[in-house]
């Protein structure tokens, strides 16, 4: 699908960085737009709207919050940006694990506005839109997002949900070290958790390895049984 | 094994809530000690003691702090009396979830003490304290102690170490509800947060649910082989 990437001039003081591009279909009527796709859920769902905005362009990392790395939250082409500049090693590295180029990140936000429309109670798109997101990242398979750690499906009335303050759906790479399309989509917040800093390939690994160990009758010094009981009350815990 | 359970006299201002006990053998010489086993821990790894007295002892919750609730960190024998004194269900359910009897604290924390001393590269304690600490809870299994989530090794030399300001090394419960000796080890700061709140039952039931998706080839939209890879990069995540 050829889309328009024609320059928009934005006015934003990142915007020296990066020249931001229209992402509308090529030979479009009307006015240029950065986020075409994003229109319906701004009506539906903008909490969603704006999430899938924040998460696809801007950097988190409390962690690493110092005078050297910048503020918590920057876009991720800024981070590209300063990572190249950075004279300590260890900030250049910390800032290049949660950068990304502009063009990247206009794919993540695209990839996983098709993702949420895909999912159990998700809203149903215009059908220019679908058609839109399909010519992007192909055929819609309605009712089977799934989450990227434990594979399980993903329901759209998670977003709007929380716990304790916390959305219970997260954005989540399958390498947190590399914000592409490729690597990005969505998870159960405590999957994402789980996930911690590991690629899902090393996640798994570690996973296979703690069930062998059990199956092994490994033990620790706790009451706890390697059992195979029912999961049902990892219903009540979501 | 015959303990002294003497009452000790003390200054706190939760005193009031709770007789303390001593916890030297029965008809020891010398004064009453309540934490007879740290003694040797607070000279060579003084920041262990603490920790074994702070984990055994007392709540943790910033996540529920509220003025019903009360502070952060309180005995978990206060957790108790508070639990049986709220008037909302919501307040009183959250704190018996970290309360537990004096009694329970008290075995908790000797029951960590011998577990620390049972791990790789563990200092050797003096001959009458692993008599002490044997009596109580069984023989010595030397650098065999594992932690209560991935059963995997624990190395002693890692209660020193840390990453971004957290310790590599967690006080964890095989039930997160239940804090008494039987229910509580050590385990490995990224298995306590992959664990969350799930008991270890349901944790090893979740885990074999996502292997299980994997192995039948159920996808993400994203690049992510279930593939058994070498687990050498855990070493360098750890």
């Amino acid at each position: 699908m050829h889309l328009c990437h024609k320059t928009i001039f934005g006015r934003s003081q990142f915007d020296s960085v990066i020249q931001r591009r229209c992402y509308r279909v090529s030979a479009h009527s009307g006015s240029c737009d950065e986020y075409p796709y994003l229109d319906h859920l701004a009506e539906v769902a903008p909490h969603l709207a704006r999430k899938i905005r924040r998460d696809a362009t801007m950097t988190t990392g409390a962690a690493w919050k110092s005078a050297d790395a910048g503020p918590n939250r920057t876009p991720r082409w800024v981070a590209l940006a300063k990572a190249e500049a950075a004279t300590s090693p260890l900030i250049k590295a910390k800032l290049r694990e949660k950068a990304a180029s502009y063009e990247d990140c206009m794919e993540v936000a695209a990839k996983l506005t098709w993702s949420a429309y895909q999912m159990k109670n998700a809203p149903t798109p215009p059908a220019h839109l679908q058609e839109y997101l399909e010519g992007r990242f192909g055929s819609f398979d309605h009712d089977n997002t799934r989450c990227i750690v434990c594979r399980d499906y993903l329901d759209f009335n998670d977003f709007a949900a929380a716990r304790r303050g916390r959305a219970l759906i997260e954005t989540a790479h399958a390498n947190p070290r590399m914000h592409n399309a490729e690597n990005v989509g969505f998870a159960h917040r405590e999957c994402n958790i789980a996930q911690g800093g590991l690629s899902l390939t090393q996640f798994y690994a570690w996973i296979r390895a703690i069930i062998q160990r059990v199956d092994d009758g490994v033990s620790a010094d706790v009451d706890a049984p390697g059992s195979h009981s029912s999961t049902s009350l990892l219903k009540d815990w979501r």
